[in-house]
């Protein structure tokens, strides 16, 4: 096949999973009042949880050869065994390693998967652009390193 | 204002809500390993959650004289004190009145809500008609009573 | 192509088109205070608006020679002329025919689009199963006539 | 764990799937003009695809027991081995065993896949309600068989 | 609590809100000719209208202490009280004050609950990023500043 | 009509448009088990399909008396012409002129809708920013030039 000249450009590729988890915020240093008063019904001692939708956004050169920046079914790979087995059908805050000793809050979630995808992408010759977590259809985090 | 005769016919009306919970898949009089076996990893034992989305639907006759058969905003304050307030942000198998001693499934979820908002909605002039809720966007359950 | 045989069953098409209008809830015989009571913000004398969906179901046996009950370009050139073309970017109250002299709610709009609805697609062959209209992402009317 | 009794009232289980495929509507007896006036573009010779999904629902009574009709992890196995592996990625009109011979109709396909699936779920004790297709986010098909 | 150490990293945070309102596209200088010209049949004089959604952008340094940047129901309460209260069931163009004297465009309308939030959010200690409203499900605005 | 002063500050407006189309994943210098093993099920030679979504991001700055940076109508005019109506229930691979010797990737679909698309919107004074094609609901691709 005789592919058409294309400057190396950046192809940004993103990938939606899912994760269902338990989670609760607050503070052991906190009293319960004051967990209340910060985090309203999200400091609930018996957890509450949620339907997380997970956007990792990396870009990379197209690869003329192959048509793509880096093969989705890597991607997909990558994400799943990294961050959705550990955290799907989970309690957060007791059950995650990578989230040991922090807060559940949706940002530390977004920071923390931010660096175990960081280096598995780079590997694969593509960067980590985005690591979008939405909690519930009306807000989501964003975070870009 | 001079209404058009309308004939007595039924009219729908269908109230979406949400409530974000936690819950686990178990029998007591299980094993672990039988649990495990039954509902896979909706059995962990640390829990998990959800975004739940309601969906209530009621039928009625048209009131002719005020374009509807029940007021959407009475329809919405009965959902959101007898159902969204006592599940939202809480553990559904230890912290809900009325699922104390059923199997924290939507189908029960389901049923409960039903048994809840009947009387309700009675009171009001129309019939409950179904109860949906979407445990995720890949399934959902449906009660008709 | 020989058709293996298929015995005369109903199949069901929904087609979803969308309109953008304003409108306003209230009685003429209703003070203002009666009106927002009863209606509250939706009775705003400077009007509001919405972005309706509009979903029409058709219930038809199989025509076995063509694949289908109803040809899906003639049910959509139905249902735009004779719905959204009338609807869309208008305002309800004063300015579509066949709501005149009704009051402009969901429940009316719905009824209405049956009733021009019904002998048009008649004529196709199918019957009309349903009208749904959702007012917004929590809240829709169903009627089944 | 004593549960509340509960009548043996009917219970419906909806699971999606998707599936991306290939296909063409058109009769081999038509001419091509024939073909394109009766299906428009959709009998374009060099195929299109859809992302389709699938919404299957079965109805049952409450496994009281258990907590539900039947378990969800098998309803999905029997729909992905026996719709989605045969369907997904594939041409409709030349790969797939059980819409051979019939035009690749949306229509065609739901009665299809209620065939394929009918004698599965009522071995498993349950009856099959619905089986709906959407095509595009504008239209979709439901069969009750 | 012992939080592992985390550099201050920028983290967004998007809320979304939604309100439904009248409004129509025209300028008092151009007959009505030269409006339906421009704005097509946006310009109708008895008024139109949308369910608008507003997607709020803001971003800031994590505060480790508490596990966000800012709280997130602080967000909603100061775009609750300075965007939707002003702008839900109102007539864009004659009701509210901060469209005074403006084309009610979506740009225009983005641009001006810039203005309105900017100063709101940037005493809570984080940077307005991103004003973005979908007026249709096909089109949306993004005002960055 | 007093508009007040803006500084021309920069505007997005982002257009979805919708088209389903054949495709297949596929080098001809690649055996068949070769491109089974890069591309997976998408090097199906009897081809596969989607609905695919694509959003056209313009930027410009505003014009303060027509209330916009580009005409919506116009943008639209533009997609559909030089896009969607060559893609449109087409086979990617085989029937769109400038998809011709390219591997019909997402990634490549996107460059090239660029490429049609990029002179024609500078054409009405306004930059093309971002072609994002999403080609299932779990994965899209965005292109900035």
């Amino acid at each position: 096949m005789t592919q058409t000249k294309i400057p190396n450009r950046m192809i940004y590729l993103t990938r939606r999973e899912r994760f269902s988890a338990a989670h609760r915020m607050f503070r052991e240093d906190f009293s319960d009042e004051k967990n209340e008063e910060v985090y309203g019904q999200c400091s609930n001692p018996e957890w509450h949880g949620h339907n997380y939708e997970l956007f990792v956004t990396v870009k990379g050169e197209m690869n003329k050869e192959l048509g793509y920046a880096i093969n989705l079914k890597k991607l997909k790979k990558i994400i799943i065994e990294h961050v959705i087995d550990p955290l799907d059908h989970k309690n957060i805050n007791t059950q995650v390693d990578f989230m040991r000793g922090k807060l559940a809050s949706t940002e530390n979630i977004a920071i923390a998967i931010w660096e175990v995808l960081e280096p598995q992408v780079r590997k694969e010759g593509v960067e980590l652009h985005c690591v979008k977590i939405t909690e519930t259809e009306n807000n989501f985090i964003e975070y870009y390193g």
